[in-house]
């Protein structure tokens, strides 16, 4: 990453553009003024903490034990970058600019030592023109600010006084302030691409590409808006080319202005479509500026995906009968694209690697690529994280993964106060106009519950209208939502079975009975696999887990609750007493997968009135010990990722069970279900329903002759009931062939409690 | 109103600007260019059909009987207004401007010929520069177009296709399309002030004063947002008198802009406060403009009222329990004024007049004036009916009564095309403009009832993303609601007994039962007064009535399923069979008056959760023969005008009966209730309930030694629990006496139905 290079970029036989990579270092100091302390190798992009631990010789990896705790004493101090260059040869016209596509967060750049930038916010690309104010010899300091930190305080309800509360007059992504699967660790630095760049002549910063698409989806007008320096004069060619690479749109003329717009007209577009549902087919943009002998002078290249998206009224709530005094009806939740109704499977997307400077196009395509694998067509990025590079907008657009995208706020009451609505608005303004172009984006969202007690925000707050407005005005055809849970939306449980939350009944008991519009968050927390847990903890504190240990530290204890996420109390309930780590992550680990396999097909037995099925969460930016996450930290699934992928594919044979946990010789029952996300009609076809026990006996509980359904429809088949023989084996699997399309086939696995 | 006249107004001995009144005719023509009729004269502001009825001697008057269908052809017609004017003698630097304040609703201007305006909006005001076109003798002519239909069509409900789904497409206010309590007449015309000015030098066009109270509220920083033309090198004298006439404040200085922007500051200003909290405190600014010798130019004054507005979470929201999966909270809909929680009393208005041309400040002046005197302290304007003229904020700024504003977009799924959206953001802005600066302005609404599937709008709707963002850029500081109801508000029922909607349930049994944060529209209906009744239906279909006669017309029938609103099945269930037109008004009247006391003295009961009990509604545009309004139109106030004014009196002593429906000998129940809006504490005190029967018994049923109750709360005293006498009289009465304090009594009839 670091090193000086120079790159130039060949096209057409021409010179273009020359971008010049920086070496930097960085030291830190008490105050603004302050005496700087030694200078050290910086990595650029990365976290000034990652080049402490480096040259201080932190004790590594930082994710073990408690380790983690070595970077609390720098939230407080100031961190400065240092980079020298030297005055390039600059042809005529030429401008000199530095370019940074992200400093976390609050900071000021000095050239020769004087300041020539401030800037609140670490979405605002930073985009400045040197030229003018350049010696033979330049120094350049960005100078990072120290944490930004509102004291906590009880805002609403006694007793929800978190650190969280840190972060509400900011727009930085609260998690850093430290959450339930998160250790406080309040990153800062230069997090993304950041150089140096000499423009030839024509600076084109804007190259935006939209379109309308007609009512019959057949044609898309398209426009093309162009904003720049000295564009005046320059000819445009702008093209574009199919999947296959064909040619199937040109337009050329000369601008006359820096800003402008161009529009034309494609016929039958192929459209983009989430996965599941069609191919997420793209064209190739290309706008290309030549001057007046015909001399290249710049080119922007894009992805468009052609599609329309809205948010429409789940099916069945118009319809609902209306009982005096009547209030509102609920918030529509379920996504529309291309004129078809999608049910939207997926999860919470977190980031994947707590200091998010160390995150490259290759971190987001594994993990897309997973998402993408377990038949998810929908991310929800939630409002507590950073909203992602430019990588993953493209990966999205690739493998036809829907992307909806909060603002960064989350679990907090954000202050009405100037300051903030005016840092809130640029960084807004900074990310809607670097997205609203992707076809992934399927929607935005104001943040996360931020409508609920432990928040205190409401339709009032003036950070959610400013939200919306901004929105409205820049991308009024994506949906806009102010938070997520809204009316009718629903977020938990997180656990399999929660005697205070949900009545003391277990997920499959409570699920069946609720009626949301969309389940936007849900989650059943799982042990971290055997060989993370021994990177994280060490050998003597392995097992049994303890408070007090890395244990805790990685979010297994006290996270939320006193047994939160390791859960033990439960696990012991279920599964009698656990005599060696090992039965821990698999009983652990079980729980998870079943649960989160039953919540999912709930979900889907619920449409169509039920719309969504996001859990809680998709990976981890750091090791846990226990979480809610399906993969753990960088990149590796647990059980539960394979049964939710199974839980998620486009058509599958489901039960309903009336419960996990059955007692031995007890009456069970269970519902047949085909489910069909698709837009296909699926076939008559035979279901065959098996108890198997014991390690291996058999009992063929139902036959059913399911006589097929229509598309985006499921079919309720029988209720399965039956008394459960004598068993001596704990756990017990109900299989759910079907004739002809084994690819339908489910398997569950149940639990069956000895009598004592 | 009409003739020709000049205006001089004369200030500081110094001519001021010139307006001149205009003489009008109207005449009408099947197509733009088609042949136009007869020219008659016309009333200005007025309305086409009244000119029309006039000269071409219709029917009247126009509410009696059916004669208001003479007006049903008109709606396809283009109608036209036509005035001469001479050249004025102007001055050097001298302008000549045409200005109307409103134009009813799509229209085109032409002066000699040659169309120099055109707009769709009644709402935004007309300021049309003359000068340059004027000739010695010139023509005006007005061209309004038809009436904008979009088909009706059944949106989302098959059954719901209703006249009102006409205005879809459309800023024009929906009632005119027809409503249960207003005829489909869709007036047109020149409907608010209207004349030519000349212009002395300066055009000074907004001076709106805005303030910012600091968290004391001890402290109002001013501001004067100045705009014009030719208003540089003009010197300022900008003012504030006190209530007193006293001056308080006094800056002056030079202008050097066409924008800008004056501020200073006021220190410990009185505050505005809604009746039954304070005195609503307004003080005079008056900015007066001078040439450079000292020459008087222009002046524009205001009233202001310095207030705090919030609209906060209702009280015990956010601390209740939440069970997974869980949605959002409920939305807040509690008013706070100057950091003190209100409890809004007050009325649904619709306006008026349906002839909307017609109103002036008296016609406002009496109804709010009632308003008052009802102890209301906030009126609704719903959005099926108009933005209101001037004359309506200034009576309700001075007698502080709280404006909810309503856009005009009422039961409709209104269009995301964007011609309405751009018709819609001029009206808006115009509104919003005009009345921001008002004290009384103490919240924005989008529209009526958009988030119910009778309408079908949700928060994606683009024309109520508009709104929010236009609010939210324009006046902040108000609060802004989508639409009402919204989560947790409630609307309904509009009856007093209904099986279908209410489950069978009087009033009286199901209010106890609901728990809103607000109850934003309840009605009951009551016939007319006889008066009002004989000036409306023909002598010979007085009595009994009947569907098919002006009863029909006048929405006693089929207004809303098959008896609404007379409601005769329930009359008759109730009180018997009806002998004649005096009993059947004495008796629908009384159960008007004690259900809607019942509800607004429940909806206090429920106090402090709940926040808001404003009626369906308060006034009627034209005289309905049974409705829910407390007005006869035009000014007629029906008994439960006088129930509901005691029901909302700051303090009183209140029972909760069971029911308003009883038998002989039956178990009565009723809970006792000291009510206490006010921000003061109650003293204790002694309150003695009693029945009244049979012209005069009496029996003490309690006698409760109240212990008085803090500021701003209810207290809650004993059961009463006795079995009823028997009874030969079918009315009876509970009084409940408050000792020493007789202003706090109160008094209830019931019904005790005698054995068959």
């Amino acid at each position: 990453m670091s090193g000086i290079f120079f790159m130039i970029m060949v096209f057409d036989g021409l010179a273009q553009d020359t971008k010049k990579q920086l070496n930097w270092e960085v030291a830190y100091h008490k105050s603004e003024k302050g005496e700087i302390g030694k200078w050290m190798p910086a990595t650029v992009p990365g976290a000034v903490q990652l080049d402490v631990m480096k040259a201080e010789n932190y004790k590594q990896p930082y994710w073990f034990d408690d380790n983690v705790k070595q970077f609390d004493w720098m939230e407080d101090w100031f961190f400065t970058y240092r980079t020298h260059f030297k005055r390039p040869a600059l042809g005529n016209g030429q401008r000199f600019y530095f370019r940074s596509k992200g400093i976390d967060y609050e900071f000021k750049i000095f050239l020769n030592g004087n300041q020539i930038h401030q800037q609140e916010g670490m979405f605002t690309y930073v985009d400045l023109d040197l030229t003018d104010a350049l010696k033979e010899n330049n120094e350049m300091k960005i100078m990072i600010l120290p944490v930004r930190k509102i004291p906590a305080a009880a805002v609403y309800v006694p007793g929800t006084e978190t650190y969280r509360q840190n972060a509400r007059e900011s727009a930085k992504p609260a998690v850093s302030y430290g959450w339930d699967w998160h250790p406080r660790l309040v990153i800062r630095g230069i997090w993304d691409e950041t150089y140096l760049e000499v423009k030839d002549t024509t600076n084109l910063t804007t190259a935006d590409v939209t379109y309308q698409l007609t009512d019959s989806l057949r044609t898309a007008e398209v426009q093309l808006a162009l904003k720049g320096e000295k564009l005046s004069g320059a000819s445009y060619k702008w093209i574009f080319k199919d999947k296959n690479g064909e040619l199937v749109f040109e337009k050329t003329g000369v601008l006359s202005n820096d800003v402008e717009n161009i529009s034309g007209r494609l016929n039958n577009p192929s459209l983009w479509w989430p996965n599941g549902y069609g191919e997420p087919v793209l064209y190739h943009s290309e706008i290309i500026l030549s001057d007046l002998k015909g001399r290249f002078l710049e080119k922007k290249e894009a992805k468009v995906g052609f599609r329309s998206v809205k948010m429409i009224m789940n099916e069945g709530e118009w319809e609902k009968k209306n009982v005096f005094p009547v209030t509102r009806n609920r918030a529509p939740a379920s996504i529309e694209i291309n004129g078809k109704r999608i049910f939207a499977k997926g999860s919470n997307w977190v980031h994947p690697e707590i200091f998010v400077g160390l995150i490259t196009k290759e971190t987001y395509e594994k993990q897309i690529q997973l998402a993408k694998e377990a038949n998810f067509n929908m991310l929800r990025v939630w409002g507590g994280g950073i909203v992602n590079k430019e990588a993953f907008f493209d990966l999205c657009d690739e493998k036809g993964i829907m992307v909806w995208q909060e603002f960064p706020l989350a679990c907090n009451n954000y202050t009405d106060k100037p300051k903030y609505l005016a840092v809130l608005e640029q960084e807004a303004t900074a990310i809607i106009n670097r997205l609203k172009t992707h076809a992934c984006l399927a929607m935005w969202s104001g943040g996360n519950e931020l409508f609920n007690s432990w928040s205190g925000m409401t339709e009032q707050s003036l950070a959610l209208r400013l939200l919306n407005a901004l929105c409205f005005r820049l991308d009024p055809k994506t949906p806009f939502i102010y938070t997520s849970p809204l009316y009718g939306m629903g977020h938990g449980s997180y656990v399999f079975y929660d005697k205070e939350n949900v009545n003391g009944k277990e997920v499959f008991q409570w699920m069946p009975k609720s009626d949301k519009t969309a389940y936007t968050e849900f989650g059943i927390p799982g042990v971290a696999s055997l060989d993370v847990l021994k990177k994280i903890i060490p050998a003597s504190d392995l097992f049994p887990p303890k408070k007090g240990t890395a244990w805790e530290t990685h979010h297994a204890f006290g996270a939320w609750g006193a047994n939160r996420w390791l859960e033990l109390p439960f696990l012991q309930e279920y599964f009698g007493e656990i005599k060696s780590i090992e039965k821990l992550v698999y009983y652990s680990q079980l729980s998870q997968a079943e649960g989160l396999k039953f919540i999912f097909e709930e979900a889907r037995r619920q449409k169509p009135y039920c719309s969504m099925a996001l859990n809680w969460c998709f990976q981890e930016p750091w090791p846990t010990a226990a979480n809610n996450s399906l993969i753990n930290w960088p990149n590796q699934t647990k059980p539960a990722y394979n049964q939710v992928a199974n839980a998620c594919r486009p058509v599958l044979a489901s039960i309903r069970a009336a419960r996990f946990l059955w007692n031995q010789g007890e009456d069970f029952s269970a519902e047949l279900f085909m489910l069909n996300d698709t837009h296909e009609p699926l076939k008559a076809t035979k279901v065959t329903a098996t108890l198997v026990y014991d390690g291996g006996k058999e009992i063929i509980l139902k036959e059913w002759d399911a006589k097929g359904s229509k598309a985006f429809e499921n079919e309720k088949g029988p209720l399965i009931e039956v008394k459960l023989p004598l068993m001596k084996e704990q756990l017990f699997k109900i299989k759910v062939e079907v004739q002809g399309n084994p690819a339908y086939n489910s398997e569950y696995t149940l639990l069956c409690k000895n009598k004592s």
